[in-house]
């Protein structure tokens, strides 16, 4: 059966990945599900390796939530020139689905915006394994996952 | 048969893969075209390489369009040093067409800047497989895409 | 039996190395602990390499003290790079404990900080080993190492 | 045969390939050359990797133009990585030649830099290949390819 | 027999792989010495690869005086990259001794402080071959190779 993969944090100050896999349940059936939380978003890369080849993933949501710092914002670079690198020796998508805490205004809109973009995609990892030609349909057409999308240019 | 790859995203305000497979049969024959849609430009590096060992691709275009804040261009730079590590790993061309939302001042002219880049693009793509000496003809004369060539220093 | 590596450099102005060996000690049992110091942070990478490979370690906690100067994060950068690609090359986690200079106001401040951040990170270096259970527990509730937790949002 | 690889792009505004060509003949024998042109310096990586795998050189000498702006610096750097990547996959030398346009206060002296810095690298090239000793003989002594050596600290 | 290698430019303004060579034969004995000298630092990840697989070196000391541009601190991450990455294909350490131009006010000091930072890590090499437990002795006390130790923090 298409095992899908969770990774996240306790670092994060939202439950992304237990969102994730709400939000996956709700969407579709097909497949299973496999969560592994690590303690910080520079976790990740290992953690989604792992995933694929201890646990069988056919595909990994990777969330998490690195703060506002200069620091944060390396970390969360090393950590996603690491997501990729996983995802190019693999061949296997990971959705990368990060948070940076100064996106949003105050605690409540950072909370909207990471339930929205762990919602939106999770929506994507499901057409990436069952529905590829409803991302084709899409291309070109501005779509953003937590604030509004910005559409297409007509 | 020669295989053209064209991998683009949903997150793009222009259908740049659209036109660049427009382009593609404009310029010639003997070759068939694999799409490929993915969520944003982290997703094109392991997109390329599916397309490269799942679809037999002999070159992959990489089209997006990466956000104007501090945030995107740490995106586009993580997604193009992953299409340059897919090339490296399997000896074939990734034409990486990236259209920043900030090089055109209006929407319209972002259009057009779009549009124009993955044309010439789809024609540097052609040539790299099947004219590579128009290529080496062109060698040091400013070449640009999207906007007016640079030109030759006399 | 389990082994847990220890990868610390002479560069560090408090002995990191030594404190997260006493707290393993403290934390639990069924392991026994590989050390390594070297000179800088950028020489912890091929050490935790080794330490998987020559010494068969199944987990290493990397700890460093990068200086507070621009070249200083640079290295940091380069050697949690480095990390990331040990990890996944091996499928292993390495725990990165790296405290800034600049992170703390004066040395008693660094001194607290790194010797708390090295007892909770080798906490969670046991959990990912022995109970990754209660990583999963505590997902998205604003776990910080060294300072105070940011705690999840309600 | 000892095959020297000429790796150059169509973005360039001086012929820099060609001039490495011509001055690699003046300077020795006993070798033949490779040419191959590529749009810009982000298809350098893979266009010496193909060089070296698909045509045998045995060291190449890879030349761009970067141009001005803040992207295109990203874009050299990504290349640059890329070309380190290739020589350590393969254990062979790349001699990177870029000239960076702001490098230049004009056109003019843009192209007298490019022209220098090529002629030169193409005597390190040819240097590294067949009179290592050459160089060993003049290590730290501040050479520069391009404008005037810094030359040796007394 | 113990192979130690030592790479080096012609870019540096000072002979810092002979003080290399010279510590090294004040320090020791048990080993044999294979010095390579390339261009610039970014040159210097294959020379130590090559130094690694056709000299057999057991460790590398790579040397390097990067300029104080901005252009020059990016070669310089460039060349530090590539240098982790060899370290870790073959478990096998680099010691990276970089002087940056602008750490010194004037070309003295900048010759003295290459000078003390290459003999100061020519040790260290020694001691990772050799005695490493006189390293572990010294972790965490605030090392530094040029200038005078930071000092551990009581």
């Amino acid at each position: 059966m298409i095992t899908i993969g969770v990774a996240d944090t306790t670092f994060a100050r939202v439950d992304m990945g237990g969102i994730a896999i709400d939000e996956l349940k709700k969407i579709g059936t097909g497949f299973r599900i496999e969560r592994y939380t690590v303690p910080g978003v520079k976790d990740l890369p290992v953690a989604c390796k792992k995933l694929f080849v201890e646990k069988n993933c056919d595909l990994v949501i990777a969330l998490g939530m690195p703060g506002a710092q200069e620091i944060d914002k390396m970390c969360a670079h090393e950590a996603s020139t690491g997501l990729i690198h996983v995802q190019i020796m693999l061949n296997k998508h990971i959705i990368e689905v990060f948070v940076h805490e100064d996106e949003a205004k105050d605690d409540q809109e950072l909370k909207f915006l990471a339930e929205r973009r762990a919602r939106e995609h999770a929506l994507n990892a499901y057409r990436l394994l069952f529905k590829p030609e409803e991302l084709t349909r899409l291309a070109g057409t501005g779509q953003r996952q937590g604030f509004n999308d910005a559409g297409q240019i007509r």
